[in-house]
């Protein structure tokens, strides 16, 4: 992507995405899918700034070091204060929904269910499928004061929903844990608190890292070879799901944490299953721990079978304390996002999912001579009107040009129209991928195009 | 919108826009017509950067104190130096196109027609309708060259569709000039080359300030106050299409620019006709002049009848010379532009749209004892199976309460199901407006519904 013209180097600057419309339409269509199954289970979208106070950025979660913010490149002693870095890019969905419930707290009817959709920004070190532009698309749900753990137990549904209708040909399961079963049974070894936090973040890396590499990082932590042994067995423990709740049973752990993360998970699994999913599309996977600090309960991941490398395609999880932040309120949540820009970008690597066509263009019009030119753009305006996708072509360029044009984008159908045909008002119709041609009435191209 | 809590100020930053559902829908809904058409005249999707190199914004047509720069909050050596001001938020479409294009230009095949929507930034005086952050959508199509004068008749036929498909109450006017008129008409009065562009400036405050303001402003610039008043006459020539095309001809003004301009104009406003959009829709008005520094010829601006307060809700025109700025080639284009968040907000103020209920859900399914909730959540999946949109009311409440909950986000049908219904096989519907109940046999939903 590397062109200079100039003075000007006009290429992307790193890390920052750009698709033609072969790949924006996929995007295009892929956000259709996803609005569609978040509203139908009642996820409503709202807007919200791209911009927000840096301060409120930095209250939960925003790394410093990828943090945008912003300057004016001349300022202007009459604008307000608005820039000065006292204003920065959101790097992600969650902080933002949390300051809109803070601010609009009082209208809301809970629990409040809401979808936002749109760019976010992070100043990552530039590297194949990292943009620092990416569009997330996110649902969470918030309860004022309580949320019932059933709220978790949808997440996956909708999940699974998305992702056979958008990668029908993948399979693809979505990896269930609570982080209260694994604090609790960190807890029952005898691990203490001050390094419970560094446990759970080993354990996240355990799909990165060598098993000797986790080793030596809990021995860093000053966490005992047993220890460690243990955590890794208990991690290990596999089986269908049912099989994985009997054995979390049976290790008999009566810390208070555990039995409730595993009451929870319990239930999430019960639920997926009175709601008759696929049980190949979810499983207990006590390896998931999820990075970021603000999980409280039920976490997610999902992963492309035979693409895990790709990393997870959509995460989340319960967090129940980040709504307190600002509102000074208990404000319970459980929320997913799909990192669209990124994924999509991925799959196209992979060559899971392919382009498209450049255009839905199905009839390019061509006019043939000066005086068709009229009668030419009446049809393709009546052809519009009747829902199809019409392109007349305008330019003066020899005939060839104008089908090659036809050629290029993939249109179906080319009209050609000249004096002989108007007086017969009829239109040449050529099929691009037959090659066939026939005369159809004018008053007869809306039906002929239309069966 | 102000709102304090403990530390944190959570009010939105000054110019920035933020919707609830019962608005963002509505956008989601105007921008879906407003794809569909622009797809239907064969414009593609483009998804391009929202930072781009500041010198290239700065470029052509960039305000320098409107402009947002990036920085980091935190710098960091390893990253590369992205930041710094090197980078900035894009103030329009238009720029970021010219660069795709020049980056693109041996993939593309010419007219280039595509569609961009997304946000933009101008850090302008906070006020009132002037969001600072602001979704535009807009349409180009760009020669390689040359580029037919019809391409900027189809331009009318788009805005014209789009707003009585948004708007279908109101009327609107979309208003036409060329621009060669009026750099002709002035040539030919004996305006000097130099003073040209301030008179264009001058004639584009028509409609903000009074005719007296506008002499004072000509004055300033040293054109005389005879030039002033034929200008001023010139720009009322009034009547409909027909008759100022041939006002303009009876002039008998032998300037080269003003009669390319004028066989311009003629040309759009007869391929119009030929299209058979009513004409009331369109008009030529020799006041048009946009404000914009690269527009070359056609000018468009959009006007709502009754509420021209609000200003031109669709404006754009021919810019002939953008392209070659970072291409080195000649790459004559025509394009407009809707800013939909900032016109959006008008309508709603003006209160010529209304919003939306807030949730899409036609179905609450509130389940009665806990024995009851594998049957709810499996209906609750059958159901949106077959497309419908349903919540399950999952939160452990007063029956009274779950009820609140569907009256105040106005979700039309509750189903309740006990031990009693699940015996029965039936659920318990409820139909929220008139408040009739009937039970239904659970197969039966989806007919019952569907119908």
């Amino acid at each position: 992507m590397k062109s200079r013209t100039k003075n000007f180097n006009v290429s992307t600057p790193s890390g920052f995405p750009e698709f033609s419309p072969v790949k924006e339409q996929v995007r295009q269509n892929w956000l259709k899918t996803i609005v569609q199954i978040y509203e139908q289970y009642g996820f409503s979208p709202i807007y919200t700034p791209i911009i927000e106070r840096t301060e409120n950025l930095l209250g939960k979660g925003g790394n410093p070091k990828e943090m945008y913010v912003l300057d004016r490149y001349l300022s202007d002693e009459s604008a307000d204060k608005d820039a000065e870095k006292s204003r920065a890019l959101r790097f992600d969905h969650t902080v933002p929904f949390a300051l809109y419930v803070a601010r609009h707290f009082n209208e809301l009817s809970f629990p409040f269910k809401r979808q936002a959709i749109g760019p976010v920004f992070r100043g990552e070190r530039a590297q194949k499928g990292r943009f620092r532009q990416f569009d997330q698309c996110d649902i969470d749900v918030i309860g004022n004061g309580k949320l019932s753990i059933l709220h978790d137990a949808q997440i996956p549904a909708i999940i699974i929903e998305i992702f056979t209708k958008l990668l029908p040909k993948n399979d693809f399961v979505v990896r269930i844990n609570n982080r209260r079963i694994l604090l609790g049974f960190f807890a029952s070894i005898g691990i203490v608190a001050n390094k419970v936090k560094k446990a759970l973040d080993i354990v996240d890396d355990l799909e990165k890292l060598s098993e000797e590499k986790i080793r030596e990082n809990f021995l860093t932590e000053n966490i005992l070879e047993e220890q460690a042994t243990k955590i890794l067995n208990f991690v290990k423990i596999s089986g269908n799901n049912s099989e994985i709740l009997e054995a979390l049973k049976n290790l008999q752990i009566e810390n208070a944490e555990f039995l409730a993360g595993l009451n929870d998970l319990k239930i999430v699994i019960k639920s997926l299953e009175a709601m008759g999913l696929k049980s190949k599309y979810y499983k207990i996977d006590l390896k998931i721990a999820r990075g970021l600090d603000y999980y409280t309960g039920t976490v997610f991941e999902t992963n492309l079978v035979g693409y895990e490398k790709i990393g997870s395609i959509c995460s989340g999880g319960r967090y129940d304390d980040l709504g307190e932040v600002f509102s000074g309120k208990s404000l319970p949540a459980v929320g997913i996002s799909i990192g669209l820009t990124r994924l999509l970008g991925q799959l196209f690597d992979a060559e899971i999912i392919e382009p498209v066509k450049q255009t839905k263009t199905e009839i390019l019009i061509i006019h043939i001579g000066e005086d068709a030119l009229p009668k030419a753009l009446e049809i393709a305006q009546n052809l519009r009107t009747s829902g199809l996708f019409v392109e007349n072509y305008l330019d003066d360029k020899k005939l060839p040009k104008k089908f090659d044009y036809a050629d290029k984008l993939k249109i179906p159908y080319v009209l050609t129209l000249g004096e002989n045909e108007i007086n017969a008002n009829v239109v040449q119709v050529k099929n691009m991928e037959t090659g066939s041609k026939e005369d159809v009435k004018i008053d007869k191209l809306i039906e002929f195009f239309k069966k």
